[in-house]
């Protein structure tokens, strides 16, 4: 295949996470690694993913991270991988059915036309795949020859075709290690009470999985944890906190924020009794606060929600150094497979077999299979009565959050790389 | 002063803190110290404090912790200090007045003399030095020679007599990290949007000043803070998003659970369950919530509500290393001071002046003038508006969370030593 030589453009969507830094610093490292030299001409930045594009609010990534040899500038990518949430920006934008509503991809066109950028990355989670799907079908009938291709990110670790995405091991990690210290500290009174932890999952319940780490490597773990994939029932609940009550006074309960009855409505929708603020507004009590009533009513002991909520996305202090390097690797594996040709695709991971300890390749996958689809927990990584995950899904998740990044501190606080 | 030779008891109580387990550390080591030689015979832990030690659940430290060499065991001693919560296990429980009900205070004495027991550490906050004053009065007027020394704790920072409080520093370094990171994470989109996050402290304002601590190292901090010891009102607070939307479109709030109106109500009362707790502290939850309906109504932009909850206060994988530091030295200068006849007192923290640098020693202070007392943030360190803090707040608070502590960790998740 004849090289592509042009302009490369990459932008981030969808949630924040610990992790999709360092998939931009993989990105912009290949671009000015060997394969790279002479075939992508420069790097730019879309501020606010695709909504940016749109504005032309673009940024030289190229220029910004040359070193004075001419190479990346590590010193600065190191910085930006530390980083959470989203350097340049983010959206949510779905983009229109081209067939339909074609001005949009037009406009595109134009820009990429006016720069000469002939590669696209999409660093994101479903959604922003169905942006790389859409974009990707455009161009190949838009006689314009441009390689779009999407990153993976997401801290849900619900895309599909991929061993696990970057973004789920911080956050894994992260969960884990604050479940550890919230059982420790319920721990230290011998009054009867119950913690429940609500954790971020609306369908897939691989965030919530992870609170159960601590139980395999000999730490201190959630008595019981409920995932969304398993369908909640209230009295099989307070039967299992009742049998817990019965080896221990402290429980501590690991919920996902999706879980849901057998009539799919959510835990979470039910509504707090008598819980209205001072405009008559009803709570939407969240599936921790909900079952804290329900434990409170029943038992009448000590009951405490705590929501993990945003912290859990964004707690780059708590990286895995497994998830932040393989982040990185998937950026850099982007660019390498567009520019031997690659398009309409996702970088996808790929991990080794058992027996030769853990490892990862990188492949591409169609994006057609994997937009808008979700992969959740299979049902052999739940247990039967589905009040806890089995041996092994921790299995599965450890070996992501393994390994501590150093991190460029000042003044006692983690130094983030902004582009302001 | 002739030596009192006899046996050490040790507990914890109150509230868990990350530094908590530090201070026991530092107890333990100095009870193998050259000054405790042939002075401290051996050194018992209370479990869950007061109330395990009337129940005479006590366990041999000074076996436990003993090296082969006949010092103290430093690896073990170690674990024990990166381990969050309260190992020894704590309690809530108020000793009655002495004068009215002496037959706690005796069944104690009993308990002490049966076993020789001279020396009484208590480490804990307010509320557990008032366990300290109450005894040590009681002590001094039964005829038996002991000595009783409390050793402070608390994530509050609210104990008077001492410039700052072992515990402080870590919960501080914990929320000054995360709100960075939240703020990094609301920085991502271009919607106007108003993030709430609700930070502990009833009555003193210290952990939410500590939201602040990047804004002076030039990192990302909320963009306002509202603690207790301000008058909280509702159309100021309006005025201020107002105010702040002009610059930018993603506002990150910090408040303390306790903020209150003029007449002396809580902002979170309408989520206020009533109850009250042994000491006749009133349990609060709904700061943020009860915000969060305001500014929707008001300007009805995307509006989030927060609570940091319990990981803030056991956040041990993000311990200050000065904190831990200190939280040690408080310890096994409690043992050194009552091996040289204190009691009746507190350790307290000294800050050398500014012009030396931070520095800090140990002296004691009367526990009378500490018991069930409070140090809430000064005037000065609050801006005039009440909606922020000043340098010098951030002056005081920025040393104590300086430093990170390589954790010992195994499969990505920090080691915890345990008792059971």
């Amino acid at each position: 295949m004849e090289k592509l030589i042009g302009a490369a453009v990459v932008g981030q969507s969808g949630g924040p996470t610990a992790a999709i830094n360092a998939t931009l610093a993989g990105v912009i490292r290949a671009s000015f690694g060997e394969g790279a030299r002479g075939v992508v001409t420069a790097l730019y930045g879309m501020r606010n993913g695709i909504e940016g594009l749109l504005e032309e609010r673009l940024i030289p990534l190229s220029e910004i991270f040359a070193a004075p040899d001419g190479g990346a500038d590590e010193e600065k990518l190191s910085l930006l991988s530390q980083t959470p949430a989203a350097a340049l920006g983010s959206c949510r934008r779905k983009l229109p059915d081209p067939a339909k509503d074609p001005a949009l991809f037009e406009k595109l066109v134009k820009i990429f036309k006016e720069r000469n950028i002939r590669y696209f990355f999409y660093i994101g989670g479903n959604d922003s795949m169905d942006t790389v799907d859409k974009l990707s079908a455009y161009i190949a009938s838009s006689g314009y020859d441009m390689r779009v291709v999407g990153l993976p990110k997401t801290i849900d670790n619900d895309l599909p075709g991929t061993d696990h995405s970057p973004g789920y091991g911080s956050a894994a990690k992260l969960i884990a290690t604050e479940m550890q210290e919230i059982v420790r500290d319920c721990a230290v009174y011998t009054v009867p009470a119950v913690t429940i932890v609500e954790i971020m999952g609306r369908d897939a319940g691989w965030l919530t999985a992870a609170a159960a780490l601590p139980r395999i490597v000999g730490g201190a773990a959630p008595d019981l944890v409920y995932l969304p994939e398993a369908i909640f029932s209230t009295p099989a609940f307070l039967a299992d906190i009742r049998a817990a009550f019965e080896k221990k006074p402290n429980l501590v309960v690991a919920v996902s924020e999706g879980i849901r009855f057998d009539d799919g409505t959510y835990v979470g929708a039910s509504e707090q009794s008598g819980s209205t603020d001072v405009f008559g507004h009803k709570y939407l009590a969240g599936a921790a606060r909900t079952l804290e009533h329900i434990v409170k009513n029943e038992f009448g002991c000590k009951v405490r929600s705590i929501e993990l909520s945003l912290p859990q996305r964004c707690g780059a202090h708590c990286m895995s150094l497994t998830d932040m390097t393989e982040a990185a690797a998937a950026g850099s594996a982007g660019v390498e497979a567009a520019i031997l040709g690659a398009t309409g695709c996702m970088i996808t991971i790929i991990r080794a077999s058992e027996q030769e300890g853990y490892s990862v390749s990188f492949e591409t996958a169609d994006v057609r299979r994997i937009a808008n689809k979700e992969r959740r927990v299979p049902a052999e990584f739940i247990t039967e009565r589905g009040n806890n995950v089995t041996d092994p899904c921790l299995d599965y998740i450890l070996p992501l959050i393994r390994g501590e990044v150093p991190l460029k501190t000042r003044d006692g606080l983690p130094v983030h790389f902004t582009f302001d």
